[in-house]
């Protein structure tokens, strides 16, 4: 099965998220049946993040959005954590500062935009300005409905600098979220994490899915596209996303840059210090580095 | 041993690099059979800075100085990489871009400096401008001499608005930096990374160990210790430098924050919400999260 294909939201359809399993899980009959893929991509996604480092020419944005306990946070842990730290910054857009508040929604985000050679991760993103700010009425309809437009315009101009934008919906049920949200209430050590707006934004789940669906539908663009991913089951939640970006990645075919230097030369440079460190023959010290 | 005080500049004293085993390994016969020590400390050292984030009072800087070829990439990697990368950042400092050159040499750095919550590690920092810029006349003397006090104030300021600071100087010997140089010619995957300035800045060997030195002997304070760990074995600096880390968090003995909500009226809202989503009770789903 082709992830890329099967979980991407095809540019210009109308998504209908309860049309989407949220517990699918492929061929996999649980957790542990998946844990040597599981295992594979991610190895792979290191490599490959390493690459992308070297060759320092492209660069890599993965934005998470999901409904809360979606699983944002356990996949940046899960999957992404296991990058080179030198390389991936993770971002979260919570609600502006009075300094972001006083520019356009797009200028705290262009900030966080990933350089050459780097992968940024957005923990929510500027789309929680046609999400929460459209459920909760904080501008008016003809402000964020013109932002899909502004929001393809400007996720163009980041792919045209080298920029490959993945975005994933986390799709859980209504359900599931009720599970999670009762799971934090059995451990002590999460309670500090609860908040009132569990509960409250839950009132407004379906206004949220519809939101949803709008912004998968209007900006999910072949250079910029969105995908829907099912995220009932945590561990097929960290296999897709960690495949699709996998596949992504292969599909540049990086190599190492050529070396700045001349080998031959530096080999020789070498030589010659080695011969004065150790006169007597070969440079060998007695302290291994293993 | 006590590794805060075993490796730490005591304050005021004067540091001669040659008196200290770069090879030193404790009482550790060799990488296999420490295993187990670093791995205690390595998952110590990710709870503790979960409990930094949760906590979200205090912050904690490190600083990564070495020769080249020391290992600060490798430590970043090893020991710091295991930390979850939504609490924590690397950052490298280079040569200055046009921007940072026309501000004052901590301008940049105070920049990058963690907030609450958060976990900042420095590649390279604001001691490479009493460092490469001393060993290459790149400001006059009595500019640079001028640093180490001003630097001593900016990390004060930081200290006093919680933020823990950490330095690790990465001690190789001279034979053993030779000895990675050698590796890199031998690994064609690691070509691209290999620079002119690894051969010709070992000329200048001597000068940057008497600058390290001045740094180390000037700026270890009571409040921002610097740390010489023996670094010639890869396995034994990573389980030196992570075991400082997890000793220096200890002893802040941090707490989950108490709940911001009242846990008994969320629970009463889950009955609710449970009762309402499964009316013929239990709330069970069939969809399993595990």
């Amino acid at each position: 099965m082709n992830y890329l294909e099967k979980f991407r939201v095809k540019p210009g359809s109308i998504v209908r998220l309860d049309k989407i399993d949220p517990s699918f899980k492929d061929k996999h009959e649980d957790h542990a049946a998946a844990l040597d893929e599981i295992e594979r991509y991610t190895k792979r996604l290191r490599e490959l993040q390493y690459l992308l480092y070297a060759e320092d020419r492209r660069s890599l944005l993965i934005i998470l959005q999901a409904m809360d306990a979606g699983g944002k946070d356990g996949t940046i842990n899960h999957v992404l954590g296991n990058m080179n730290p030198q390389g991936a910054r993770v971002y979260g857009f919570k609600v502006p500062s009075a300094e972001e508040a006083a520019h356009d929604f797009l200028w705290r985000i262009h900030q966080a935009a990933p350089p050459r050679g780097q992968v940024a991760i957005f923990n929510r993103s500027h789309y929680e300005d046609v999400l929460v700010t459209r459920v909760h009425d904080l501008v008016p309809k003809k402000v964020w409905a013109r932002r899909y437009e502004l929001i393809n315009d400007f996720e163009n101009n980041l792919v045209a600098n080298g920029t490959h934008i993945l975005k994933f919906y986390l799709h859980i049920g209504k359900d599931e979220q009720l599970r999670r949200f009762k799971q934090r209430l059995d451990d002590p050590a999460r309670h500090w994490k609860i908040s009132e707006s569990d509960y409250s934004e839950r009132e407004y789940w379906d206004d949220y899915t519809r939101a949803f669906e709008d912004a998968l539908s209007n900006c999910s663009t072949d250079q910029a596209p969105w995908y829907v991913i099912p995220a009932n089951h945590k561990w097929f939640r960290n296999l897709a996303v960690s495949r699709i970006v996998v596949e992504t990645l292969e599909a540049l075919r990086m190599e190492f840059p050529p070396p700045k230097v001349d080998i031959g030369e530096i080999t020789a440079r070498y030589h010659a210090a080695a011969a004065e460190a150790a006169p007597t023959g070969g440079g060998k010290g007695k302290n291994g580095s293993r």
